[in-house]
């Protein structure tokens, strides 16, 4: 606590005033009310994130998942567990935030229905069974449609594969101003490791920067400088 | 340490010598990369367990799924992920046991294929899709099926209706000598809570217990020492 104050006393406070929305963390879709689907999410890079917002003075509200991880302190927390639900907490904070980071990893699909009771191995019917599931909102692009002027959306992508071709697509599709690309196919980095090495694209067209490998919340206190210079240049 | 320590001291070693096999935890099933199935499963119950079972001396193995909690000091942790990678282990533990707990929440369904590539949203096809799904090995029965005379065998079954009706079938069908039941439908017990309320069926055809309301770690030290009394007489 006393180191976190010492850095809270001398980081520059570049964000003093400023709302920032964070999300952050998995989303966990009810099969019933045991089952759910999930990833691998940790948390551990958008809470870093959040950290290092407040450090520099921001007033951030951290949405998140399931994590298991404590809230840095000094946010305001709103846990959350399904992608409906976040989308919820983004309708109200969005509108009154000067920038999101939306570092969530929302699953894409839920199930069509959700059982209210367990269901039991010998009601599903058998060796092969399907699970219809229907898509979830889109929070990003949410968020994105409805941006107004003076308005910062930092957004995530979590690829396996193409990573510059998918970002670049993604950034356009989702209408963000940076897009934080990580690969999530390497074991060293991303998905509940302590390190990662990113791409971070815009906000120009064609820019693109790759960031050494390091430690999550070295590449927070990064991203949150690099949104900074945005934010004060606008 | 310390407390831990004198515990140890205090607790008669009423397990001394005794193998036993502890499963914990939920299991997650890949759908690609980043996607999984799994369950509300904390681990907490069957780390309890495997606590209590080495501070009455037993040489306890602890195969747990991915929990976020550490396992007890003392006891072997064999971690996996899937049914299968749990399966592989028990075949291995379950022979040279002279008892199991078998604690874990096992997912009964896994995605019949896993992509090697994380699945883009877009490539899934539109607003509704549907996962095909194989049923796991039942891990439970496979230790039901292939107990030898002198082993001991204690199932779980987390229910959210009809307990006694259910647990008595599943005590039956699965082999179990002990079937432990609890109502996982209530928000104050079971998963990821700190306490639990349970039913306890066997070994006799008729005999049921009900306990109180108490800390998982009163719960599983109750268990052990109603194993270590069966395992006395026998």
């Amino acid at each position: 606590a006393i180191i976190e104050a010492a850095q809270g006393v001398l980081t520059p406070q570049r964000l003093a005033g400023r709302r920032i929305l964070i999300t952050a963390g998995p989303t966990r879709e009810a099969v019933d009310p045991v089952r759910f689907i999930s990833n691998r999410s940790s948390g551990r890079m958008g809470f870093a994130i959040a950290a290092a917002a407040q450090r520099m003075g921001a007033q951030v509200t951290l949405v998140h998942g399931p994590c298991g991880i404590p809230p840095p302190r000094g946010v305001l927390p709103v846990a959350v567990e399904s992608a409906e639900q976040m989308l919820a907490a983004v309708q109200v904070a969005w509108p009154q935030s000067d920038a999101a980071i939306m570092s969530a990893a929302v699953s894409d699909y839920r199930p069509l229905q959700v059982a209210p009771q367990k269901l039991k191995k010998e009601a599903q019917g058998g060796q092969q069974i399907q699970w219809s599931l229907t898509e979830n909102p889109d929070i990003l692009a949410y968020a994105g449609a409805n941006k107004q002027p003076g308005q910062w959306l930092v957004g995530f992508a979590a690829e396996t594969e193409k990573l510059l071709q998918h970002g670049t697509e993604k950034r356009r599709r989702k209408g963000c101003d940076l897009l934080v690309v990580n690969d999530v196919s390497r074991q060293d980095i991303g998905f509940d490791a302590t390190h990662n090495e990113v791409m971070v694209l815009g906000p120009g067209e064609d820019a693109v920067e790759s960031w050494a490998r390091c430690r999550k919340d070295e590449i927070a206190q990064q991203l949150m400088e690099r949104l900074a210079a945005c934010m004060e240049t606008a």
